[in-house]
């Protein structure tokens, strides 16, 4: 099978990831690292036998490169992607699209007028159990969704300031649970109302951010997630979803990777959860990448979509003017028609 | 030793499980059912050895009467209350305490005045796992209370009008959830925020109720509590608590009466959670009587108090009003000096 | 609806048992106790309202005894349902049905030919778990029975002394498992064979008894059984049967009373399970007189018949020989024809 | 860091999945493959980067073959490990080390004058959830190991013909669990009973094999461990250790690669375990591989050992004896001195 080109944009920690993925498949060829840190990027090129530039347009002269991965700030995503676009090369965007909804509003429409293949990086989709429960949800299997709730509890918090430039954690960690829980209910959000505070680190507080929060989504079909985020917890990396529908309800429970337990006195001692996001979600980045590959393959479009990741980002928009007015908040729909 | 003489207003649902609980008891002597139906009150004095009257004054006048249980319809708990504090008697009200917050501060000023031992019917808060989970995080064995989450899903629907003369949704179920949340929390509620609809029957719109909610509260302390309420389920009586700490979490979960698993193709079939809600809570009801009877007996207060009563019949009337207006209420604090 | 009459001979633990539960319902009567130690029979008769007699012919010319409970000591067991045969009682025998295969079978001829209803006490079979999982392989639901896996462990030993007046372990314990495993297998016993030893408590094989074992039983089928036996556990009653068959596995476990847990560190702690048999066991007692209640008010035969009880005696003196012997043990069919 | 390079003796299944992890690794060599298959060992070869031959002797004239992994048919195994300790490679061997036991000693023996480092192929050690329950006991976890039951049920049956050509079932999968009971209960065996039969295919009895068998083994501590085998499951691979101790009990079940529930009527229902013996214990030919390089590169001993091999054999070939001839057989210690 004749291998795909890629040339992959940004050599942060996602970068990382995705170098890795694609330099280990025998479908694809990782031909180019794109960085604005020489250091960085080379070092990166290097590992996997990649070719460095710090030029996104030398890579995507390069007529081998069919797909580039977009990982790099959020502020030059919007000029990255809308160059992939002219250039005629299916991508992956990390989320958010861009750094307004005007911008990736810009994004979305350069790339349908030029029939694009274009994802966006919700690699949660394809977590094993989400997937499951959600393929299951849309096979009828518990009825009308009628309630969700998502936890997500990172295991160790980051910076405040390196969070701030993230976008704060209602946009960072939520926009991919504000996108689970649209891609579970199936029907448009129309609003939400975020509260959140700093309850162990002020220094969040410094940059605007809270570290714990707690928000409720209610969709178009009348269906309402509530989402419980904290930005650490005392016992591993917490993320799990209940789907509540009018036949049943499905959980996806945040996995044990041992099934052992000791009986001793009064209790049971099991071992716990995994301690980091990457044991987790590893699979996930693979799994995104196979759906993007034969995406490219077939010439179809894949799914999360750039629609879906404005959707998701509108809503992290009206989370943050939420939890900064106090009140709920209405989703202007940015993202379709 | 000697038996504490018992009356019992309102011969109900909760009635019957008070009647046969006190009867049971050999620390313990039912004197009087008290009710405005003589047929069903004299029903159950009579399954149970006691004597009827539809008047409450006469019990009253039973100097034998220690401690008086009301059951009664929420209009006359205000008359039933006051009547039993003339009278010296000690008294458990089912919640709420009365038909308006004014009423109840004046149940409660009154028990005060008088030195009444008054316990409210918030029979949740002797669920054995609740208990041990409060008792746990008192301990301090998750440190500081972050997050809350509280499931409440009856198996059964009521009908909607009993619902509604009932109080709705948000205070008839909600109050119990209230009072645990506060309990686990232990700092005083300061904001409510309640969304809902009818997603699977609209008749409880045309009282003005919801049959689906999530509501958040917001404490003094800054935590955060969420709950997911559902009017039935496809599965049984499912309650659970989540609170997470800043040393850990801990979870009570919706009991599974049988630990039976069948292991076939790709699955394991377990044998599911309790169906009713009786089966789930019966041995409250009684934990709540053992500590009535042993605060009578020593003299002393008894939780959960009046002051409980009303500050989660104040987050319930916030709540009802969050849903009506469509923004988060401050919770007026009426159940303090 | 008319009380049935019983009578209860022997005031131990098992007869307290029956006593509080017999006195306990409205279907039924508690006349007699019958002891050889007057103050200990005296003072249970009189706690459940009931004649005391020393005399077992006194309690049998009652002609208001239609049921009689026999929880004598084992030596007694054959004169005592002999005697109860010859008044024409129904009766429950706890066991051994008598200290010997032949004493045993003499019983099994008489009631037979007075067509006795007669019941032995294998109360096991009302466990509620153990019940489900038996009409479910009843029904076919995990095909043929191949292998079956039992273990039981009580939370506390008994005195050594003690013990071997019951028989040993492989006896008292074992009688109540074997018949588990042979109404699962529903296939008659052919061979067995025991290993064990002392390995905690010397004390045991003072008595030639042990605190440890292991046994396989074979049935006809080829169905295969085995047995893993302890004295005491350091974490409570741990009884537990696992049940293989050629479409599915079933598991009945020993339950944990309360779904608590707590996530910390890598570890998720939850409640043990029950710390007393009387705990687990409790609701078995009352679910075998229900049955044999319903038996004689339909003048019908019970299950655990006295067949039951010989067939499982019949094994346990084969694992006693084995154990002794150091080889398998043909088990000889005593109990049928 | 230098590359370890690597001899592969024999294509089947184990040899690619060695082929395969030697070949992933950075610090191995994968140099040869060696096979009497020429079409099978070059395919082999080509697919990852070696040179094949039909001649040990070539491939043990190679000096920068250093480990070899011995992976051909039993008959064998003998001649090729004699060949490698004289041409002083270090190496593993799968089990069992030869088909006789007098054949094994001999290669003890010579591995042992040569100061050879020799492993055999145990990869169940190395399963993540029994090491660290190995460890936890080691540790004193659970206090003095009192008796161990151990089930393993493979998925799917093979072949009667081919599974007597790996020696039957008791040989070919207890020898694994032979050693892992020695491994947990840290005693020498003496004694096993062995009863098993056709339960589902008779094709096994045509070769003198069982499909079900029911064993125990006796250690020289007193410890009891008894096995639970069948040849097949209607819902995956079932392999699980229970050890129980004087002061706890560990357990190691079989683990369910998703965490997800649906709750339904009376039923919650989870997914199942893993589905085959690979996705079960892949990652332990990694850890073994670890373990061996690591041994290696110290020039040290690495268990599991061919002591350790030989006490399992034993263990197999007096379970063997016991199966046909009915009763217990003692275990020669062939394996010591």
């Amino acid at each position: 099978m004749e291998q795909i080109g890629f040339g992959l944009i940004g050599a942060g920690v996602i970068g990382r990831v995705h170098a890795r993925n694609v330099a280990a498949r025998a479908d694809a060829q990782l031909r180019w690292i794109v960085d604005i840190d020489p250091a960085r990027g080379g070092e990166l090129a290097a590992a996997y036998g990649a070719r460095f530039t710090v030029s996104v347009d030398e890579m995507l002269a390069d007529p081998a490169v069919q797909v580039v991965m977009i990982g790099s700030s959020t502020d030059v995503h919007e000029a990255h992607l809308l160059a992939c676009v002219r250039a005629g090369k299916a991508l992956l965007c990390e989320k958010p699209i861009a750094d307004s909804l005007e911008r990736a509003r810009n994004c979305l429409d350069a790339a349908r007028a030029a029939n694009t293949i274009a994802a966006v990086g919700f690699n949660r989709r394809f977590d094993p159990q989400h997937l499951a429960v959600h393929d299951r949800v849309r096979a009828g299997e518990i009825g009308t969704v009628e309630s969700i709730h998502i936890v997500s509890r990172a295991a160790d918090a980051p910076q405040p300031a390196a969070a701030q430039r993230a976008g704060g954690m209602l946009r960072e960690k939520g926009t991919h649970h504000y996108d689970l829980a649209y891609w579970l209910a199936r029907s448009e959000p129309v609003e939400i109302y975020a509260a959140g505070g700093c309850l162990f680190d002020p220094g969040f507080a410094t940059y605007g951010d809270v570290d714990t929060a707690a928000l409720t989504l209610r969709f178009a079909s009348g269906a309402l997630a509530t989402f419980s985020f904290s930005r650490r917890t005392a016992y591993g990396c917490d993320e799990s979803i209940e789907v509540f529908g009018s036949k049943g309800m499905l959980q996806s429970r945040a996995p044990r990777p041992r099934s052992i337990s000791l009986y001793q006195g009064g209790r049971v001692i099991d071992d716990g959860i995994d301690g980091h996001w990457y044991d987790r979600f590893a699979s996930t980045y693979v799994a995104e990448l196979d759906a993007l590959i034969a995406a490219v393959r077939a010439g179809v479009a894949v799914e999360p979509t750039l629609v879906d990741g404005m959707r998701a980002q509108a809503i992290a928009e009206g989370a943050v003017e939420s939890l900064t007015r106090g009140v709920p908040v209405q989703i202007a729909n940015v993202w379709q028609a």
